[in-house]
């Protein structure tokens, strides 16, 4: 079933689908990478985890009516997809200031937002993934004026979603980064993963980090609390 | 007929206008900053230059149906202009790729665009004025939706008009800064300068630089430069 190995990211490695030209396996790997790379760590057992976290996560938003690449879990660390030629721009939510964004425009870190900040990045490590504007973005992707509108609501909408999803696992969706990508007839998904690699996670009350920030930080252990993440989205299958 | 000053920027005085409620006297000082400020030096003469080349555009753009603060010409200094109360934000429009921007999206310099690019800055010296998008315009400024539609709309109108100008001078505008302020019932009009200190101007088949850069970059004499640009300007008048 598994094919040639075709890309190796920085946490996943795409291998071609024998039979099935139109979809492919990702396999998640334990590394985890911080500081476009500067800052790197196996954490044995995290490739399983965010395998299953995101895929919990996708079936839940296909659910909700949100598509995306997934089709299925197939092991532990694996999960078959549909091919998607990713468009390089990262498209990032913020409910809350914190990170980058507070040290850049001078916003008070914790700051709720009223209204959801949409950021556009572009995905290109030697440039450390700017932030852009839709011109800068159709500039260097190509992409179509009506389609960044349709990647900015569907970030929206995937916002609402998991804002209720995580409340009622007493957490606090602060900001999260999705990718895109192009199905085989040029249709746009949602693409990537959705994990605490990707997501900023902030337990309610306490406001403990639940992310990939611990690592960042070196403020706890990363496997903990993503394990602590899976147990509650868990419990929620169940509700 | 003038009054107290108001306020001093890098490049110009602001003085109140007696007896003019909503008026106000730019004074153009001989001032060059560059680097938010780090590179500083003085032009005799360059005030003068400054203040007869933005009134000469100002002018230029009401006749082309373009409204600005900019009233009159008051000395070879000063002008007098509508007091608005200026939005922190620096609209620039992009023809050609230089600067800042071939460095941080990997842009060849000197790339033109098929359509002019158009950027958001945030002006605030203390955060080095950082590229924004709509959204963190919107948190930062309280600025309306329709309101930056306004702005980019009117930035791109000045485009096309001072594309066709410089053309004319056999100068390729390279890219421009505007800033918008509001008028005492809170309408959105042009406003600040408009010179070589504000646009990059090339001249056509020697790409020689005729703006601020040849002091930024010290491969010229600013004062010839901007002298230059007064000449061309001003054979236009009669043409």
């Amino acid at each position: 079933m598994k094919g040639a190995l075709l890309y190796e990211g920085k946490a996943k490695k795409v291998y071609s689908m024998l039979g099935e030209e139109y979809q492919l396996i990702l396999e998640y790997k334990d590394d985890a990478t911080a500081f476009n790379g500067k800052k790197h760590r196996i954490f044995p057992g995290k490739g399983q985890l965010n395998n299953k976290i995101s895929a919990h996560i996708f079936e839940y938003l296909h659910d909700q009516g949100i598509p995306s690449h997934f089709i299925q879990q197939l092991s532990a660390t694996e999960q078959l997809v549909h091919q998607t030629h990713i468009i390089p721009i990262e498209v990032v939510v913020r409910n809350v200031a914190t990170g980058s964004l507070t040290k850049r425009l001078g916003i008070t870190d914790g700051r709720s937002f009223e209204n959801p900040l949409v950021e556009l990045y572009y995905k290109k490590d030697e440039l450390n993934d700017p932030l852009i504007n839709d011109d800068h973005a159709k500039l260097l992707t190509g992409i179509q004026e009506k389609e960044l509108s349709f990647l900015k609501e569907q970030a929206l909408l995937v916002n609402e979603q998991l804002h209720a999803l995580f409340k009622k696992m007493d957490i606090t969706l602060v900001d999260f980064k999705l990718e895109f990508g192009r199905l085989h007839d040029r249709t746009i998904v949602l693409s990537d993963e959705i994990s605490p690699d990707t997501c900023r996670l902030w337990e309610k009350g306490t406001n403990r980090k639940m992310d990939k920030d611990v690592f960042r930080q070196d403020t706890g252990d990363l496997l903990e609390v993503y394990e602590a993440i899976w147990q509650r989205l868990k419990e929620d299958i169940h509700v």
